[in-house]
Formats: structure tokens, sequence, C-alpha cells
């Protein structure tokens, strides 16, 4: 999610869950709209598989988007997709605070962010950074991943 | 959804989600119980894959109502499923104003809706229309789609 | 499947799986496509929700045909759904010898089939009559198939 | 769910649904997780296949707790998943009062809920009991199930 | 699949399928073996969620071949998954010909392919300069797929 | 699955895969059928949801058995579920060769695989000895996992 991208501060928020049970798009449309949804802004989107009415193979479209986004998504949605009814849902997200720092390594620089939530504290590493440090040094993700975490522990994470 | 059978002039409304998981019923029983729901009057009713507890390969069963059907179809489920206890949310719906017109097209009649929603707006064609006039004109779906496309262009859209 | 509605006596035979990955299709289509082809003599049909390359939300489609139904029903599928390839295997089945029988409940006639195989026998109830006996006499399912049983039990199964 | 192996005299209660989007967990950690938190408490557990953003086959991870366990299993599936966050709802629950017996048969006890909910009426019969005395008498669980079904016709259910 | 992308003369052909079951890999892992799949000339690659042993949620991962392939996609799962066993089935293919043109339309260049066989003929638009089309000229995608089919229809498909 | 706790020293074999659609049989039912039959010696065993026809929500249950345990398993999946029909293949299977070891760590010993296949070698680490070791040292898996790693490369793995 857009979470995992930024400095977060606060360990909570208010998130809007726009869904919708679409058995008349198919799959190009469906993942051409949560690309689309994603650039646009939105927090998180994705498909689920169900099975509607009249025994019909479907995907159940989500947004996770901020509660002033709502206009926005809501009319992307419709213009988006063959959706004639959207249903809308508050909810409320408990967030870990995090600090993203860059580590050294043997194979190059690698993200991670120092997440920490009323006392439980983890350290997160950048899949894409992994995946890119592996291409550059044809190194396997696993003997990057090690080489991160051991830098971690020997700065005294 | 029984949202797609009616003019519809308002762009918002209220529903209820009534929702089950169920690890002791059979796909037939599943099948014949959302059947059930929208032949008695259910918006909607769907099916999702999940997996339980002790790795018991699932269903979710989901029903939306209005609101006023609660009683009525929470005693439906109990009755109908081996539910013991039922999840229910409230959910606000943002929904697309409709009106339904009738399309002459050389392949029959077929049945669309107008519909707009601040200032978004699109045209849905009746499925079950082409289905039927493809099986009587031998003709394919495909063909018949886009006759009635042109037919709505033609006249202005 | 189409398996279940007849008497058979052997205990084994040879089917065609067709299956193809659909990201072009809806979920309309797919179910109307599983509709004709069991209406138009498949031994089965069924859909299966896949991701496809590019992320994309995704059903891959499976027929179930005799042999000398390939020619037949790789056809119907080019001619009824987008796809442009079709894998083909095919398949070993071993299948319970049946007999059909009758079983006269205070709640109406309801079909059973006797099954055998090896050593290992079994009774399966029709849950179509089920359905049809309880919908007439508004009994539960439940209470309907257990009658069928203690029938069953009664005639020294 | 926990919900079926106690007593219960209400009809109604509140439960929180905490779920989150996993990409980066294995299956391995997904069951473990599942396990823990019922271990721990929580009223249900389970996960959902999803095709998240990037066309990542994911899944959604759901825990049923107490409104008052939100603390608790919020730092639970921060420590336990690589989740940074969570989304959280208040839902409300219709269940059905339930009365705990159990039922002798030939082929050993066998425990039963006998569950009501405004008028609607029903049984439900312990599979775990089932599964045990069909493991201890070598019969078949559809046999144990039907002698239930008996002994509870038989004493004026 | 890579199968549109170019002419096709035949209608048939063999191709294999590696599966393997995976309940350690990650959504990402999983995502980025399909795409790396595809960049190395694999036919096809997808997923699919299952339910495997001791309840855990699990994907499938499929990879479509040429059979001369084996060797090369066989060492790149077992270098790029957590798998330690492939199963591999040789699968027979019936497929469409196809010639693939270039339609002209007000919005712009769209590519389509003719296909055929064996008396079955159809037409598909490239979705991917659809999606092109639409973005440069804001037009609606559907808007642009109705002068496509126009097009076609004029020429006398 | 099974391959994975035993020595191998070959890198292929055949295996028979045995499959069957169920929409009459429950979770508990299908879960339990998993677990017997891994009991019983089966090579694996899975379940994937699926679509069938009349719109049922179902599941293919999957059982993946030795050549020679074919009427073994027949009779097994004939006697503990509702199926009246499997579908059966012979499957070609490429395997790593396996050696098992012991790696001692700080928070205990954890039984590693070391894996190879025609140039292509990895290490696999015992999943529950990692769960095991996490339950008695209170340390998170992770930690538990870099210990393994370590140690595995400090003796030139
Ligand atoms: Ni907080
Ligand atoms: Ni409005
Ligand atoms: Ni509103
Ligand atoms: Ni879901
Ligand atoms: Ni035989
Ligand atoms: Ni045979
Ligand atoms: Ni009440
Ligand atoms: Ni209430
Ligand atoms: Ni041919
Ligand atoms: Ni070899
Ligand atoms: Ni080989
Ligand atoms: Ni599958």
């Amino acid at each position: 999610s857009k979470l995992s991208q930024q400095q977060v501060d606060k360990t909570n928020d208010s998130v809007l869950l726009l869904e919708t049970n679409l058995d008349d798009a198919t799959g190009q449309q469906l993942s051409l709209t949560i690309k689309k949804a994603l650039d646009l802004g939105a927090k998180d989107a994705w498909a689920e598989p169900i099975i509607m009415k009249k025994g019909r193979p479907a995907y159940k479209l989500c947004l996770l988007t901020a509660p002033e986004q709502q206009d926005f998504f809501v009319k992307f949605l419709f213009s988006n997709t063959p959706a004639i009814g959207l249903r809308i849902q508050l909810m409320h997200r408990e967030i870990m605070e995090r600090k993203i720092e860059q580590v050294q390594t043997v194979y190059g620089k690698v993200g991670i962010k120092k997440l920490s939530y009323h006392g439980v504290s983890k350290v997160s590493i950048e899949h894409d950074d992994i995946v890119k440090q592996s291409q550059k040094t044809k190194e396997s993700s696993e003997k990057i991943r090690l080489a991160v975490l051991q830098e971690i522990e020997n700065k005294g994470e």
C-alpha cells in the first residue's frame, strides 16, 4: 500500500472502503482500473474472487481511499467500470509508526523501515530494493536480505 | 443485482450486509440459498471462498438487504443454512440514477439503461436481452451489442 | 455431473479436459458458456479463479467431454469465448457403478443411486428431489433426507 | 468458531473485525497466525484469496475478536505478521441461543446444540464427536449422524 | 499469452505445463517469478489459490513452456522459488490461425487479429492499443472499441 | 509434501494426480479427508475453490499418490467423500536431490535440507523446527531463521 512509501508518525487514521461486485467486467479492465486508481492516489486497491447470483464467476473490486477522496473515486469507478452501485464504509485503521532508513551492504544500498506501535517494534526491508540489487549483483534475494539483516543487527537495532 | 431491474432517481441509499462463514454447508446448499434469497427480495447475494480455522476450505455467504428486511433475512439464513451466528453491517451506497429504454435493432428489441451520477453518464445494455436475441437470430452477442451501440449513437446518445 | 443422471455399469472410462485461461471474458459470458456447454452434452463444466500475467484477475474455464466430442467443443469454445488457444488432455476416470431407484417416504418419492466400486458401496440421494419435496411439503431438507435414509435402512440397504 | 463451544443465552452481541492484506507473508505464516490467534482467544480467524496491486497473489487475513481485545490482537498481528496497517470495524452480530446436550447412541455419546432464535429452532451435531466415534467404531460418519438424528426425533425434539 | 503477439499458421502444437504448490513463498515472490518467466520466454504463467495440508492458504504456480524449454524452466523455478519438486505434463493445444492487421479509426490506429479455426472465425482487438488510444484521446475504451468494430464491418470483415 | 521429510537421491519420478469436483461435501469433510489421506501415505493433498454447474460454489479435491497406490486411494476417496467419479493422471515430476542436516544455533537445533538439481543448489530450513524453537525461546521466527542462515554461511554453505 501507499502506506509503505512514507514516513508516518501517528498510529491510527480513518479510511474509506469502496467496493462493488462485477460480473460484467473483464480481468483486463479490472487490473487496469486497479493500476489507474493507485496512480491517482488511492491508498490501496485489490480484487477478490466471488460467485455471484446465477452462478456467475465474478470479482469484487475494492478501493481504499482517504475520506475526502470519496467523490473523486466514486466518479472514477462509475467512469472506469460497468458498476452502477458502490458500497462504502468508513473504517478505522491502526498503523505502525515508521522511520525510513538506508542500509549499506556489500551488495549496495537497501531501504528499510523501522516500525513501532505501542511497544511492538520490527523492521521491514524494501522489497523493490532487494529485487534491484539482486538484478545488479546476480546474487539471490535471500543472500541480500540476509546481509541487510546482519547489518541491522550489527548496528544494534 | 435487483438494483439493475428498476428505474432509480436517487443517488444513494443504505443497505445491510449480512455475512456468515460456513464450513458445514455444501455447495448445493449455498447456491440454493443464494437463489432463494434473491427470489425473496434480497438486493444481492454471493459467496466468497475462504480458508477457515483448522484449515477448512469454506465459503463466506453474503446477503445485501434493505435495512427493514433484517429480521426476515436473519431468520431466513438461520433456517436455510447451518449458520449459528451472522455478522451485520449497515453500509452506505452510492448509486447511479437510471432511466430504462428500449432500442429497436435489426435483431429485435433490446433494453438499455441510461445511467448518470454527478456529471458521469454511461449506458448499460441488458445482458439477458442480448442473449435472448442472439438465440433467436443465431447472430453472435458481439454483433447485436454493436448494433445497439450504433443505434444509441445515431439517436445522439 | 452428467455422470449422475444415468445408470452406469462400468467402473472406468476416458474423458477429455479442455481448458483455457480467460482475462478478457466477463462473468456473464463465463456462466452462459458453462450452461450452454452442459446443454450441448458436455460431461462437466466449471471455472477456477486464477491470477494471470500482468496481475490480471481471471478465470480458467474447464470442460470435460467425451473424446469423440473434441472437435465439437473446441469449435464451441472458440465461438463462444474470446479464447484463441485451448489446452487439451486425455484423462482416465474411475467411476462407481450405479443403480437408480425410487424411495417412497411420507414426504413423497425421492430418487437414490446405489453406488458400488470394488467392494466400496454407498448411497447418494437425489439433491433436486429433496429440494422439490421440501418445497412441496414445507418440511426442511434435513428432515426429508433423514426420512429417505431411514427408509433405505429399513429395506436393508 | 468459538461461538460453537459454549452455552449462549443472548441473541446478539458486538464483535471487532480486524483485517489486513498480505503479499509478503507465506502460507505457513498465515496458518500459524490463524492457529495462534484462536489459541489466544480470538472468536474466529480466516484467510481470503485476493489479488493485490502489481498483480500480486495474496491473502486477506481476518480476525474476529471481542471489542475489549482490540489492543491485544492489534499488537498480536503486528508482532506475528509483516502487516504495518490494520483495518478495524465494529460489527453487530445476531446469534442463536444454544443449549448443549449429550445424545446416547449405539455408537457412543455425541454432543448436540439445541439452537433457537425468535421462533426458528434447529439442532447442530458436534462434528468432532462424530469424527471421534467414527474412528472408534469404524462406522461411517453418515451412519452415526443418522443415529443421532433418529435419537433426537425419538425424544420428541 | 505470448500466443497473442504473433502471426500463427498452424492450428495445434504441444506445450509443457510445469506446476508446483507453494505454501512458503510470498505474493511478492510469486508475482516477480511470473513476470520473470514471461520475460524469459515462457508461453504463459499464472497462479491459482489453493488450500494445502495443515490448512495452509497457498498458491499453485503454473508455467506453460515449449517442450524444449523444460530444462531451462525447471532450473528457473528451482532457483527462483522455494519449490523442491515440480509436476510436469505434456499438453496438446488447439489454436486459432491468426493474421495481424492495423485498423485506422478517427481515434488512431488499433491492431486487430483475424482468427480462424476449421470454419470458425472471429476478430480480436488489441487491448493495449485500445488503452493507449484511450489515454491519448481521452475517449472511453468502449467508444474506441466501437469505432474499430464499425471499421471492420465497413471493410466487409 | 511428504517429499520434504526424507533423504532423496534421484531427480525425477512419476506420481498420480487424483481429482474430483465436489459440490456436495462440506469444508469439514474436505479438511478431514485431506488430513486422513496424508496420514495414510498420500504424497500431497489440497483443495482448489471452483464454480461448478448451476453456479455452485465448490472445491476440487486433489490427491498426489504413488502410481502403485491408485487402487487404495480411489477406494479411499469413494469411501470418504460423496464423489462418484475421479479423474486420474500420471504426472512426471522433477525433484531436487536432498541431504538432511542439523544446524546448531544459540536458539537450539534446527533441521535443514541441502538441495541440488543439475547445478542449482539451495538450502531449505525446517519450518516446524523454527516454530518449535521460537515457542521455546520466545524469540521471533525471523531471528532464529537468521541465526540458522548465518551458521550455514559460516560453515561454508
Ligand atoms: Ni492507537
Ligand atoms: Ni449524490
Ligand atoms: Ni452519499
Ligand atoms: Ni472477501
Ligand atoms: Ni475397475
Ligand atoms: Ni482404471
Ligand atoms: Ni434478538
Ligand atoms: Ni440485533
Ligand atoms: Ni486441428
Ligand atoms: Ni534430472
Ligand atoms: Ni525428467
Ligand atoms: Ni486449479
